[in-house]
Parts: structure tokens; C-alpha cells; sequence
């Protein structure tokens, strides 16, 4: 809720003040470093591993890819510095080069040295930063603006994906969330094309998409389940990388999440689903099915990270086991991403002292 | 956030269990006066005023229409009494047979004796009871259930229906919620009935859908502008009954609210607005265009609520002039029909016994 708008404004206009002088200083080291990682130097470092032709993973420090990472807008109460992250959550989580699933420990925390109690109320706290830039994202159409988000969420079943929208986006107005759950195509949609209903799905200017689930099962489910010829999966990987550099020139930035869960933390969670009659819809019998293809799936999920994490649309792995850490860890990606977008209010078009006066009259 | 559902669930089945004895007289004493007053029996006591051939006005008592009204559901925490409505707000500000509008006072709070403090106080603690009957809706869906509630909001320039499901909705999932906002029609929705674009925004199964505008724009300013002949707009009346009967019918409830602010009230408004930066993208010169039409935009909401105010689907008229109280009064209303509807959580179709076995080998 925004009751606290007003009231916040002047303090952060300080606090904004006073961090200019730092963070010019910091302009400056960064700035030739930055030159380079940009959207158009990035094909020329092309990957040397992997078949795909599309771009290279990840290797950019993201500090640099977003230097106003902790720059906040005006109008949001500031947030005690404790609850914010280390060092920035996409530097930490990001897929880079080399990046192997297995070594990744899904109890892990990483960037966040305070528990869990800290960890929900930094959750509460920087929700109505979300919830602001949300609104001038949104704000930012009417000024002809066409920008958007797209947040795609992968994980197994029960890793978290469907409480993110609930619990990280508690501030942002619904009317500017298009969220989608993908669930196995309909008969329509396997008459198209793999990324014909993803397309459907993507988010209009001005709106934040997020996708529960998206055109990375016809990498995964597809691969592990052997619906789809092998050859035919490995070419989907350079198709899926194309698809989203076009999405992203179309000026929709994309953000990838993949929230990863230790194979007995998915069964204590499936087993509270079969426990509580309020959780019981959440089961069906292939969540335990789909248990025995465990080590396919990690296998899956290694590639697909390998494959897909490219410069203009990383990949971010999600330790999970601690809801409440994963929840802050998207939350973080999120704001880092939006502070990068930076979506302003639009300058009218109108001659507003004319509105005044005639308004005045009325 | 759903964080305190354990912990309130005791409480809340105890206060259920205390609550069961005094409903039980309640029942008895109203079983014999709501009959008669459902869906069937509506039509028998067809309107003698008005040219409109649809359901008459609604005249039953909306306690006996919503028996249920204070029933909450047994995981949410329970809420301080004195933050309830002294009497169910839908009966408070249902539009009856005989209502004018010019007698309703848009800086009132009927059926609230408490102040702002209070209003605000309440708005957040029957939030979480709103997350978790959208939740049940949402959940009836897997076990079969087609049943979807649709808000239509109403109310000139800045009456506060934009806010509503940002401020009122807050602890639903926006996957559960269908927002659509009703500007002036596209090219393509000329070409069509009125309805065509109404259609495609009815919310799906298990959803909530809110109109920010709707269908009633086409009796309103296409009256007050003279855009359509008056013979037209008479039909339209008749028409917009039959289709929220239809719509009824197949499953979709629909509450409809009517913010009504004053003159004065609407100018502050919008001067503030003009007056600062994070606002100005909300106004537009037509806004101040359409005071000139004051009146008649009254007389048109009068012969709106008149005509369309039926017993499937009568019309609350909201005081907005104080938005926490208009907030409140929505989301009291929200939740007397989700009470009514009530939701439960579906039986599962598979076996709970023989899934947990399996699930504890895999």
C-alpha cells in the first residue's frame, strides 16, 4: 500500500542526496569495465562450448551490468541497510561459465548472512519499492512508453514458483500483473509450434509477465519424458535463445529463475500437501511419478542452465529449501532488475497550468 | 501473506465452534423468510415500474439473502468485532426500489461508526479471510468446481476505482485475478455489440474478475454525450439484465459497485493530480471536459441504478468521498459473497493413503 508515499519522500530524497557523491565516484571505476558488456559487444566474445550459436553464458560481473543495483526511487521509505544483500543477489545466483547444478547446495543462502527472521521482514519491507516501480512502469505507457518485464519461474513441483507472485508481489496492482501458468499443451496447442502459446502469454507494454512454468519444459518434461526427439530438443536451445533476444529488442526484459529444491525437501513438501486438506489440490499422483526421473531432470536442468544462461537473459539458481530465502533472493533480482529499468513518471501532454486553471473553473 | 494461517487456525475453529450455537437460532429464525427471496422466486414479483422487463429491483433484506454474512473460514485469524460493519454493509447500501441518488450523501459511512484509523485498521485485518476464500475459489476449480466472481466498478473520473483491487485484493494472487480496465472502444470493438469485449473479459473458473468500467459505460457516457440514440440506450437497460442473468446462470456471481464521489470532492482530486508528478499520468483534459456534464451524469447513474438494480445482481452505492471508507465497504461486501459462496477445498480424486505410501518409497 502506498499510505506511506508522502511521508517517506522527503527522507529518501536525502538519503538519494547523499548517495550521489558515492556513487559517482563508483561511476567512474565502473565505467570502462561496463564498456563491453553491453547488449552489442556481447556477440563477439561467442561461446566456445556448447553446439548452440546463440550467445555465451554469462560472464559480465552483474555489479557492473546494473551499477545502480541499491539506487531507490523517491517516494519509498528506505530500507535498514542490514536487509539488503551482501553484495548484489545477481551477482551471487547468476549462471556463469562452468556453472555445475550439482555443486550448488539448495540449504544454502547465499548473499544473505542474517535467518530467516530478518529474511521475511526484508521481504515486507522492500515490497513497496516492487509495488512503486511497478506503478511507474505501468506509468510509463501513457507516455508512449512500451517497456516490460517478463519473470519466468522454473523449479520442480513444490519448489516454490507458484507462492512468488503471492508473497514478492504483495504491493503491485494486479491489473499490472500478467501471470500464466503453463500446464501441458492442449490439443490446439501442440497443433503449433513449441513457443506459440508463450508468445500468447507475454506480457503488454507496461505490465510485468510471470511465467509459472514456460518454453523451458519443452526442454525439460520433453527431454526426460522422451516426448520429443533428442535432435529435435537440442535445436529447441539456439530456437529458445533467439526467441528471447527477439523478445527482449522488442523491449520486454527477461528475467530467469530457476528455483532449486534437494530431492527430500520435495518430498516433506509433497507429504504436508497430502497432509492438509488445504493442500491436498495442490497434489497429483505424477508429482510422485515424476520422483523416479529425479536424476534425469537434474541432468536436464544442468543443460538447460548451460545452454540458455546468455548475457542478455542469465539464468539465476535459487537455493529453495528456505522459502523464505528464495522468496527474498527473487525479490532482490526483481528490484535489481527494476532499478536498472529505472521507468519514470511521463511528462504530460498537456500544458498543466492551463488544466489548473480551467479545472479551477469547473 | 499467508504467514499466520497455522497459527490463527486454533483460534479461528475455536471461535467458529462458540459462533455454531448462536447461528443456528439465527437460521431458524430467518429459513422461513428467505425463501422466496432466491433466484426462482424473484421473478414473480415482476416490477410494476419502469420500462425495463427484467427482474425488479431488489427489495428482499440482504441479511436473509447472505445468512452466512459474519461465517468465516477456519484458517484465517479472527477479527476484532467492533472492526465489523454494525449491519451487513450489503444491506446498508443496496440500491432498493424507490432509491435517489441526489438523497445519498457521498461523505457519509453508513453502517461504520468508527473512524479512519479504525477503517484502515480493518481493511487489513479481513485481508488475509479475502486471500483465502480467492484461494478456495481458485482451488474448487481441480475438483471440478466452474464458479468465478465478477466486481463491476463504476464512478466518474477519480472516485477511486482504480485503487480498489490494488488497496482492497492485496492478499490474493494475481493469478487468481482478472483486472480489466474498460477505456474508450478500439476500432474493432465498434464493430461489435457492446457486449463483444464484456464477454471476453469474464472471468474464467476459480477466477475473480474486476471491471474498472464495463458494460454500463455504454448507458452512461454514450447517453451523457449523446454518442448512441436514445431509443437505443432504453434497450440497453433490458439487454445488460438478461446478459448478468445469463452470466449468473453460468456460474460467475457479480457484485456491482457504484463510487460515488462529490462534485467538489472530485475537483481536490484531480487538482491533485496536476499537483504532483506520480500522478499527472492519471489525468487526462477530458477529465475536466466531463464536469461540464455533472448533471447529467447523475441523472444518467439515477435511471442506471433504477433500471439495472436487480435481485441476481442489485447495485451498492458507495460513499467515496472518504476512501478508506469506500475501501472498507467493498471489501465488506467482497467478503459477504465469497461468505456466501463459500468455497471449500476440493475432495481429492485420488487415494491419500495409497499416494503417501508411494511417496514415502520414492
Amino acid at each position: 500500500m502506498s499510505k506511506s508515499k508522502s511521508k517517506g519522500a522527503k527522507k529518501a530524497a536525502k538519503k538519494k542526496e547523499s548517495d550521489k557523491a558515492a556513487k559517482a565516484v563508483k561511476a567512474v571505476k565502473v565505467s570502462k569495465a561496463t564498456k563491453g558488456s553491453g547488449k552489442g559487444a556481447s556477440k563477439s566474445k561467442a561461446s566456445k562450448r556448447g553446439s548452440s550459436k546463440a550467445e555465451p553464458l554469462a560472464s559480465a560481473p552483474a555489479a557492473l551490468a546494473a551499477p545502480n543495483v541499491y539506487d531507490v526511487p523517491v517516494d519509498v521509505e528506505p530500507v535498514d541497510k542490514e536487509l539488503l544483500p551482501a553484495e548484489p543477489i545477481s551477482s551471487v545466483l547468476r549462471v556463469r561459465r562452468g556453472f555445475v547444478l550439482a555443486d550448488f547446495d539448495p540449504e544454502s543462502t547465499p548473499g544473505f548472512d542474517e535467518g530467516r527472521k530478518e529474511g521475511e521482514k526484508a521481504l515486507e519491507a522492500f515490497a513497496p519499492e516492487i509495488g512503486e516501480w511497478q506503478e511507474r512502469l505501468f506509468a510509463e505507457t501513457k507516455g508512449g512508453g512500451k517497456r516490460s518485464l517478463l519473470i519466468v519461474l522454473q523449479g520442480l513441483d513444490s519448489a516454490g514458483k507458484g507462492g512468488i507472485v503471492r508473497h514478492v508481489m504483495t504491493n503491485c496492482d494486479p491489473a499490472g500483473i500478467k501471470a500464466t501458468a503453463f500446464k501441458a499443451p492442449t490439443e490446439e496447442e501442440r497443433q503449433h509450434d513449441f513457443l506459440w502459446r508463450v508468445r500468447k502469454a507475454l506480457p503488454g507494454p507496461g505490465q510485468i509477465g510471470v511465467f509459472d512454468r514456460s518454453h523451458y519444459e519443452d526442454v525439460l518434461i520433453t527431454k526426460v519424458r522422451k516426448l520429443v526427439p533428442a535432435g529435435e530438443i537440442t535445436k529447441r536451445y539456439a530456437v529458445i535463445n533467439a526467441f528471447e533476444r527477439e523478445v527482449i529488442d522488442s523491449g520486454t526484459e527477461i528475467l530467469k529463475v530457476f528455483m532449486y529444491i534437494s530431492r527430500d525437501e520435495q518430498k516433506a513438501r509433497l507429504m504436508e500437501r497430502l497432509d492438509r486438506p488445504d493442500k491436498r489440490f495442490k497434489y497429483t499422483p505424477g508429482d510422485t511419478d515424476n520422483r523416479a526421473y529425479w536424476d534425469d531432470y537434474m541432468k536436464a536442468f544442468q543443460v538447460m542452465l548451460a545452454r540458455t544462461s546468455t548475457v542478455a537473459a542469465p539464468w539465476y539458481v535459487i537455493p529453495a529449501n528456505n522459502k523464505w530465502y528464495a522468496r527474498y533472493a527473487v525479490q532482490q533480482l526483481i528490484l535489481e532488475k527494476l532499478r536498472a529499468m529505472s521507468p519514470d513518471w511521463p511528462v504530460p501532454d498537456y500544458d498543466i497550468e492551463v488544466e489548473k486553471a480551467r479545472l479551477a473553473d469547473s
